[in-house]
C-alpha cells in the first residue's frame, strides 16, 4: 500500500553494492555529480585560474548563493537571509551571541537538557566568556514552555532530537518564546531535507544547521545560519571576520558588518566543500517536500511495524505518532552497541548512540520500501539468533 | 650568482602554461598529488565506506595528525601542540579568548594598527562580547614595545606584514610582552613555508595561521592553532565544540576539554579540505627551511635590484634589509591597481592592496630566478610603455 510513495532518485547516487544505508541522518550518501564538480574546481578553477578564480569562478559569492538556494529549497526563507559556512557549532555561537546582545537586560540561555551536546557546549563556552551573572538553564524539551520567564534572553532547541527522532512543535514553541520577549534559535540539523520547514511561517529570529546529513554534501560540509530579514541591522556579529565585512577588500581597520546574513561570514570559505554542497543540492531539483515527508513516514511506519513484530527486546524510543517524528526511528536495546556492530557486519548500516539507542535514518531519495524490508530481515536474524552476543561485536570504536 | 640556490620542485606542481605566478603568498599553486587524493577521499572513503570512514579512513584524527605534521615541518612544536581546523579568523578568536581568561585582571588587547584587518575585527568582536571595561588598543608595529603595560592581557601581531612583507623580530617582542606579564599571540599567516619559525625557541603562548598561502593547500584550506605545551590545562575554550571534548561520543551534557591542542577543535572537520592539506604537505618532504629561506631571499633581492633599475616610479615599500623581510616584496606606485591589471593581462600574476601597493610573493618551491627575470621584463614594459593607462585596466573588481 505504501510502495507507490517511493521517490525514484536512487540513480542519482553512488551506492556501494550490497549495502543498505540507514545512516544518512549522520552522513548522507555521495551524489553522483560531486566528484566531477570537485575535480573541475581543483584542476581548472584552482589549478589554472589560481587567485583569479575568486572573481572568475565566483568563489566569493558561494556562501551567499548557496545560502539563498538552501533558503529556497528547504527553509522558505527570502534571498539574503541565509549564509553558508564554517560549522554548525560556530553558527550556534553566532546566533547565541547575537541573541544575547539583542536582549542585554536578560541573562539566561534556555535549552533542552537532551539537546545535542555541542549546542550545550557552545552555550557553556559563551556563558563562561560573558562572565558572572549569565547562565545556561536546561530542562527536558517538554518543560521548555513552562520554564520560560522574562530572564530568558534566548531559547536554543533542536527541532528533531538526534537520539529519538522526536520532533517538536516548532511553531507553537516559537510563539511561546516570543511571548515572553525571548529570542528563538532553531537547530535544524535533523530537519533540512527530512521534514518540511517554513521559517517565514515560523517567525523565529534564527535558525542554524548542517549540510552533511540529509543534504548529502559530504564529510565536514559547511553549516548555515538564517536570520529573520527584519533583524540584521541591529546585529553586530561577535565573530567579526573580514569576509563578513561590508567591504572586505577595503582593508578598513574598523569592522562594519555586511548586508543581511552576509555579516555571519567569518574567514575564507572552504571552496571545495562549498562546491560539493552545490553539486549535492542538484539532486533536490523538483523534489516536493510534501512528497518527501510522505515517503519518509511510509518508510518509518513500515520499519516500526516490522521491527515490533519480529525483533523481541527492541523497545521503540521514537514517538509513535508520525507527526511527532523526524525522519529517523530509534529503538532501545540493552545490547544495542553489539547488535549494531552485528547489523553493520551484515551490510545494514545504522548507528548507535549511548547508552542504548539503535538509530535508523530514512532518506527517501535513496532508501525505498524494499530496502526497509530487507533491513528488517537482517535485524531479525541478528536479534533472534543472538548474533550480538559474539565476541567480535563487543569492542567499542570511537565513532559508531 | 644566485642561480644555484633555486629549489628544483617545479615538477611537483600543476603549473598553467605561460604564466608567472607571484601570488603564492595569497593562494598557493596546486600540488600534483592533490587531485588524486581528493578523488580517493570522495569516491572510496565517503562513497564506499560512508559513515564507517570516520574510523576506517582515520578522518577523526586528521586535525591532530595534520597539526603534528605542521608542528614538525614548520613550527618546531611538539606533538599535540597544534590543531588544524576552521579558519584563521576563528583561531585568532580562540587564542584571544583563551589569553583574556588567562589574565582575568587585565583588560587590553594590544595589536598593530596595520595588522591584517580580520585579526583586528575578531578582537573588536571579542571586546564587544566581553563588554564594558575591555578595549582593543592599536599602535604601529614599531611602537608595540613602548605601548606595553600591565593593563595588557594579550598582544596579537602578524610576524610578516601582509602589505609590505615587513618581518618583525618575533623573539625580542615575545620577551618584551612576557616581561610585562602579557600573553603573546603570533599570526603566522605569511610565515609558514616562507621563513623559518621556531615556536619552542620563541616561547610565545599561542600561534595561529592558515594553510592556503605558502603551504598550497587550496582555496579555503583550514587554519591552525598552536598552544605552548605547558598551558592547555588552564585553558577552557570559548568555542567549546563537541570535537574538542575529551570524549565526543560519550554525549556528555557537560563540556570537558580534550587533551592539549585538541581542545581547540570545534565542529565536524572539513575532511576533503583536510585531505588536500595532507597531500599538499607531501611536496615539503626533504626541504630544509634554511635552503628555502636562502632561495627566497635570492629571488626577492634579484627582483628589487631589477625593478629599481628598470621600472621608474615604483618605490620599494618592503624593508631593504633582507632579514627584516618575509618572502614577498611590495612596491608603491600611484597607478598600482591598473599596472597590476596590465601585468596580469600579460601573464604575470601579483596582487594589489589598497591604497597603492603592488605585491609580489616569492615561493621558491615553484618560482626560480629565470621566472623573476621574465617577470621584471614584463613589468618594465607595463611601466615604461604606460600600459597601465589603458582604459581596460581601470575597472576594479572586488578581489585583486
Amino acid at each position: 500500500m505504501t510502495q507507490n510513495v517511493d521517490l525514484p532518485r536512487k540513480h542519482l547516487f553512488d551506492m556501494p553494492e550490497g549495502l543498505i544505508y540507514l545512516d544518512g541522518n549522520s552522513l548522507g550518501m555521495l551524489p553522483k555529480g560531486v566528484g566531477a564538480r570537485v575535480a573541475e574546481t581543483i584542476e581548472q578553477e584552482w589549478g589554472q585560474s589560481l587567485i583569479r578564480a575568486w572573481n572568475s569562478a565566483g568563489w566569493m559569492d558561494l556562501p551567499r548563493l548557496l545560502g539563498d538556494r538552501l533558503g529556497r529549497l528547504f527553509l522558505n526563507a527570502p534571498a539574503g537571509s541565509v549564509s553558508v559556512g564554517d560549522t554548525l557549532s560556530i553558527k550556534v555561537y553566532q546566533a547565541l551571541t547575537a541573541a544575547m546582545k539583542m536582549r542585554p537586560d536578560r541573562s539566561v540561555i534556555l535549552s533542552d537538557s537532551n539537546n545535542f551536546p555541542s549546542d550545550l557546549y557552545m552555550a557553556q563556552g559563551l556563558i563562561q566568556t560573558l562572565g558572572q551573572g549569565y547562565r545556561l538553564e536546561t530542562v527536558p524539551a517538554d518543560d521548555i514552555e513552562s520554564a520560560l520567564s522574562e530572564d530568558v534572553a534566548a531559547v536554543l532547541l533542536t527541532e528533531v532530537d538526534y537520539r529519538t527522532g522526536r520532533r517538536l512543535d516548532a511553531d507553537r514553541i516559537t510563539r511561546a518564546v516570543q511571548d515572553v520577549g525571548a529570542v528563538m534559535i532553531w537547530d535544524l540539523a535533523h530537519s533540512l531535507g527530512a521534514v518540511p520547514v517554513d521559517m517565514t511561517a515560523n517567525g523565529a529570529e534564527f535558525a542554524v544547521g548542517c549540510t552533511y546529513k540529509y543534504l548529502n554534501a559530504g564529510p565536514g560540509a559547511p553549516g548555515f545560519i538564517y536570520i529573520r530579514s527584519d533583524l540584521p541591522d541591529g546585529v553586530q556579529p561577535a565573530l567579526a571576520g573580514w569576509m563578513g565585512h561590508a567591504n572586505p577588500f577595503a582593508m578598513d581597520p574598523a569592522y562594519e558588518p555586511g548586508p543581511a546574513a552576509e555579516r555571519f561570514r567569518i574567514g575564507t570559505p572552504p571552496i571545495v566543500q562549498m562546491r560539493m554542497l552545490e553539486a549535492a543540492l542538484d539532486v533536490w531539483d523538483g523534489v516536493s517536500m510534501q512528497d518527501l515527508r510522505e515517503a519518509s513516514l511510509a518508510l518509518s511506519e513500515t520499519f516500526i511495524v516490522e521491527v515490533e513484530r519480529r525483533c523481541p527486546g527492541l523497545v521503540l524510543a521514537s514517538p509513535r505518532d508520525p507527526q511527532r517524528r523526524g525522519s529517523q526511528v530509534s529503538f532501545r536495546f540493552d545490547h544495542g552497541y553489539a547488535a549494531m556492530q552485528a547489523l553493520i557486519a551484515n551490510g545494514v548500516i545504522g548507528d548507535f548512540r549511548a547508552p542504548d539507542i539503535m538509530r535508523f535514518g530514512f532518506t527517501p531519495l535513496y532508501i525505498d520500501q524494499a530496502d526497509v524490508m530487507a533491513a528488517v530481515d537482517v535485524l531479525e536474524r541478528v536479534i533472534v539468533d543472538r548474533q550480538w552476543d559474539r565476541p567480535e561485536f563487543q569492542t567499542r570504536s570511537r565513532v559508531t
